[in-house]
């Protein structure tokens, strides 16, 4: 049976028509239901691989196993409708499996296990094989923003605080720390990716299943289990001790943050009064022709709205009561999953952002002089003051800045016309580009980290 | 083209493999893909036949697009890919949907529209269809919970504050209390559904485009709009004066933790120990053919979990800057279908397990003497106070009850001892089955309410 | 003993100054430990005179408790350090007033309650007198809003999607828009404020006790309390019930999104390079001179990132296990009195900002010209299609608008150039001023609502 | 000025009443308003100070800065008042700190800085203060649960799963579950704390006006600034680069679940009519002598309830515009007070409930027959399995299950009047004693971990 390429969808599925920001993307594929019930598939095989690897089960069961599991024959639509029954997916497939696997081996099918067992450890194979995608275009990313920091290493632009002007700043020093959060997600997902654990605990986390199967020591079977999965090999089982997902929650809310911060300066920076940035390939819309909105950053700063609530609800989920909580652990599914579509996407949107960029230098300096001078008024305070005196300084800055708005004249042009600034170098002192104090080297260095 | 009924999901549809909670309820099927499709189709269909009502478009134009806006004859997989361009799906849709209709009326789709128009509009036909199943489950609670209240009237069992037996109340007190929590679910959910509005507004929210294509008075364009579909007519555009968006958050996070009370409440009394309650059809363990788990309560309760912050991304999003906003608009969609699954799978839960839900009375009246007498100790405290003093009352008591605890003898046995408790009806006073006071009142008066 | 006016604080107290947002604000009083000392002591107070009412209680006692309820006889500190023993500050309150009610009278203090009892009513008490004061400032605001949106009934700037240029929008209507939007906060504070209800229930919502100390009909009790206080008496004891809560919950966290939104539209209107909009009274920078920064919408911003994750863990509490919930009850107590400030702090703020708003229509009328024209190509597309048909006319503005950017120059200017346009009256079509629809009489009708 | 150690309040400070969770605790202290004061003029003096250190101010004015920092000569509730000027409590004291200084070394407070230097810097001093109590806390938590879980290595207990007994654990297996999630809050915690950096920028992040006031190399004077406070080095300034918040806000949200695990559990094994656990020191009750609450539990599962939501707000501000963004800094300042607060409240009451925790390991036992050995039904499968076959064995299973629920007989009992059990070792089977599995390893190997 081969799925409809492009076919319409029955009446429950979705294809992620309310997501632009993940849709079609290497991350919805490594998350889509189908996606889980290949992980859940390989974690049963999995499962009696490992038991045959230990004797406690005989090859043939384990290929056998192996072989049934193969996604194309389960129905995620009929899975799902039977979940209800039980509260989870695992109980039917794992009817289904058994029937798949036939009379002489379906006995050697979930054995010892509880279902959580399997979907925590599917879900734990769901993660890894997104993680990868995302470390791969995080990666892009940061050495996008690499080198738009190396060209605009001397980009002098207004540096903005509470929406106003401040002092200058340059674009390579912005982009070199949009970089450096970039890699502070890549490694905070890094770390936790290479923490992922297999569940094996059994009904009530004591392995006991395993030993009654015959097990001698049933840890060992925790050992080969995380072998065949290539997860890691977990202290103790955590059905209820949710370390794995609480540290993704965190590392994901982390990354969608992250380029979210690159995607709210595009936003600004793209603004049409201000325009010192562009989208490679802007969206258009469907009313005015000429608009071409960044649509790439929009949906990435959707996600940053969106995932610290999810992340929330997880945080939540750690307080699980018993050996296995009625609530807490069905709650993680769908929002592990959609941090995990967030993050993808937001991934990939930064890849096009970053790698499509474009950047109106002239714009930036140009913006420099919108205040008339008054940008540099922090260096003039710092230089005329042991000249003036500190408080005549401030009091004359203070003055010809209101003069400087309401004339509509120059900050350095009025300077000029007083009798103290006789001497000082008004043509230097009142250049915004020379005012970028120490932007290069902390870009340099910023860079220099890997 | 006939969708396939249960045949498989191409690799990024999902089926709901996730959401047992929530997957093949009809509030599934009432907010898919298909769903939302078939609502921003009816939502295209209906401005150009409001335009044709006002004559700004012939009548033929409002036939070939009501006629071309079959959901059947599109694609959500392949719009949802085409959504990523301009982070939306309006715009393929718009696309498809003029070709669909041809050249001769094709020009009327959309006409003088933007997306967002069409979006939140088909956002809230999918509010009010899946509102409407939610009342009617919710009704189903309220008459199962008042079935319960009156038949359990007068069934005594313990107050439970802080985890421990406190004094009596009645297990139809606490239908009731449900009950009520549910009708002010209800309440809240049909007075939002009510004010639910179209959207229309153009560009800009300014009704221009309108103008442009001949309206002498647009406004008047905004109300056909709104009688063409059922919704209510806005007093202006609300593309950045969300108070739909949030109104939806606020009645439906209410509606799920008023469910969610009744099933933590669930979970409690149907613990092992207590087993005061029982889920009429409990479900199935992968791993232990004994057990009956409450799995509706518990997937009610995993939805009350999760509820609360997608509601907050929906409020969230109130803060919209601008006439249309980069990101908290796209931040709401998914959210706020999520919600409205949650709700809906809840609700069809809430039937099952309130129209299902067994009770134990016996258990309920055997747990009262559990503390030996001391769960009347309030009541004992009450009526010696005028006979001992207060401060001698409170002392015996106090010292009896560490009797009571270590000599594993009832309250009552030891008061009897007592020269002072001469005279006091002492079977009166330290039954627990006579200290309910006005528990059955409290319970009339809460069914009164329709 | 009087409090000193500005003395150092003990190291555990707080005065705000993590809190620009509220500190020093009528809402900052009305919801501090003190401000709910008063509402406990009045609702311990409020208690015994209900009984005193109903001749449960000497009238002296009444008198006793009313007088001993000073809150300037009581140390928060010292109470909230021993609220933790019974985890909440009501029982070491009830050994306090019982001790300053005196020998005679003090087993009239607190009889029959419950803990919750009081800290639920007191919460309700705070909960109206802070509501009160922000319905109040959201008058202003609305009025503010109003003289605004008359006076730029006309003042054309440009609408922004997608932080773009779209069609032409006023000022005026922008501004009835955020009226609308605080109108709608203002109905749902007002419509939840005169429904709050005391709580009185006893230990486990049966109002069991009472009856014991002699009430024939214990609900006469619940309304003779609510009507010593002026709140609601509730349907039932809403213990864990908790509607009041919730929908405090909804209506806060609206209405810091609507002031949000007024608050986010300043901030991009404020930008140095758009200034179309700037703050009556600007703040200082620490180290700029010449800045000032819009301090009112950046604090209204940020309690607008807050509210909806403090409304989250209320909803959250509503599903609350048993007759009183080991957690839920106590997770509501800070986050509600935080929203409340929030509240208060913004609509503090919201009033000094839009009474005090400078509009610079000169720049908003000056910026429609930023995109030469484009700004009415939506406009020139629908004008233009019957003359050229549609296919032509989209080719040519898309052309035009290409040529537009490339070349510098005017839409206008170009497509005067067309031998298509001739006999178009091109300048009224190319005005942006004489496009913004229907944006004056959306305005009239908005502010016809009361 | 001495603090009135236990004076009444002004009517806007904050005592704790409200927050018995963390009122009171040394984490209180570490973090109240006094605790931000000083911590924001030792930021203050430090920088100065590392002036003086690289020559760029003198050694005098370094002294006289460092002399003047003292807390107690200003008043945080005047200095809240005045923060609303500028929205940030910085701007007020450098005011009173320069007036403070005297004139010939006013000068040289603040310097170059602007607030956010001042303010990130306090918060993170405020952050590892607080952190190194909450390490000594979380330390403590980890030794009496190793205590715990060495003594209860063979306590065997009911495992619970969806609230129903399911198989066999022990106590101990659980007490290592525990301390296994307490270690890894704290392995989290210490690890951030190890990286918590100082933050200076000056306005824009560029260092500019350290190079007008004379740096030759600004970012030596980073790397001085942080030897000063003990603080680490960041790599950037990171006004805009919010790594450090959002590591707190993850580390933080996990240390509260972590304990909010621990106290679930224990309120489940608290109730009355299970009774395993007992905090040791219970809470008493306004209302009734005789309870004991689980306070300690209640107050850290209400803490875990708020955190999630908390750590949300702080995620969502990484998504920050600009060198300094209008809201997003300010809405953290509170909300990761908060968190701070409610993890060492949490931390605090964790170590008296695990240092006192009450276990009766023979209602242990004795609730392993509470199902009449069906607990045992997972083993009796796998063993009857290959004596019976597998579908014979279940089915005789399922049957006798309901018999005995029907004739409440055990199933041991029921199993042996079977002809097919004769030489089946029933007792040994179908003690659930025997059936614990591999908890006492898994114990064993769990406290090995450090």
């Amino acid at each position: 049976m081969t799925p409809p390429p492009d076919g319409p969808l029955s009446d429950e599925a979705d294809a992620g028509l309310l997501g632009p920001g993940w849709a079609d993307s290497p991350a919805a594929s490594a998350t889509s239901d189908v996606a889980y019930l290949r992980a859940l598939l390989d974690a049963e095989a999995a499962l009696t691989r490992a038991q045959a690897a230990l004797g406690l089960a005989p090859a043939q069961a384990a290929e056998a196993v192996t072989r049934a599991a193969d996604p194309a024959r389960f129905c995620p639509s009929a899975l799902a409708r039977r979940a209800r029954g039980g509260g989870n997916p695992v109980i039917p497939l794992v009817e289904d499996l058994t029937r798949a696997v036939g009379e002489e081996y379906g006995p050697y099918v979930h054995r010892g296990a509880t279902s959580q067992d399997i979907m925590d450890t599917a879900t734990m194979l769901v993660a890894v094989r997104t993680l990868d995608l995302v470390l791969a275009d995080l990666d892009r990313v940061g050495e996008a923003l690499a080198r738009s920091a190396a060209e605009h290493r001397g980009t002098v632009m207004p540096g903005r605080t509470l929406t106003q002007h401040a002092v200058p700043t340059t674009f390579g020093l912005k982009a070199a720390g949009w970089r450096s959060l970039v890699l502070d997600a890549r490694d905070r997902i890094a770390r936790v990716r290479d923490t992922l654990p297999v569940q094996l605990g059994g009904a009530a986390g004591t392995l006991a299943a395993f030993s009654a199967y015959g097990a001698e020591d049933a840890t060992a079977l925790v050992a080969a289990y995380a072998r065949e999965l290539g997860l890691c090999e977990p202290l103790l089982p955590w059905h209820t001790l949710r370390t794995p997902i609480a540290d993704l929650a965190g590392c994901l809310a982390f990354a969608v943050g992250a380029l979210g911060k690159v995607a709210v300066d595009v936003l600004v920076l793209s603004r049409t009064e201000i325009a010192e940035l562009a989208e490679g390939g802007g969206g258009g819309s469907s009313a005015m022709p000429h608009k071409t909105n960044p649509v790439r950053s929009t949906l990435i700063a959707a996600a940053a709205r969106r995932a610290p609530q999810l992340a929330a609800t997880l945080y939540g989920s750690l307080a699980a009561e018993d050996e296995r909580p009625p609530g807490a652990w069905h709650a993680e599914w769908e929002p592990l999953r959609e941090l995990l579509r967030l993050v993808g996407g937001a991934a990939r949107d930064a890849v096009e952002l970053t790698e499509g960029l474009r950047v109106d230098a002239d714009a930036m300096r140009a913006h420099l002089h919108l205040t008339r001078g008054l940008i540099v008024s922090e260096r003039l305070s710092a230089e005329l003051a042991p000249v003036l005196g500190r408080a005549r300084a401030k009091a004359l800055l203070t003055e010809l800045a209101r003069r400087s708005f309401t004339e509509g004249r120059g900050l350095g042009e009025l300077l000029a016309e007083q009798p103290e600034s006789q001497g000082v170098d008004l043509d230097e002192l009142t250049d915004p580009a020379r005012y970028e104090g120490a932007a290069a080297a902390l870009t340099d260095r910023a860079l220099e980290r890997r």
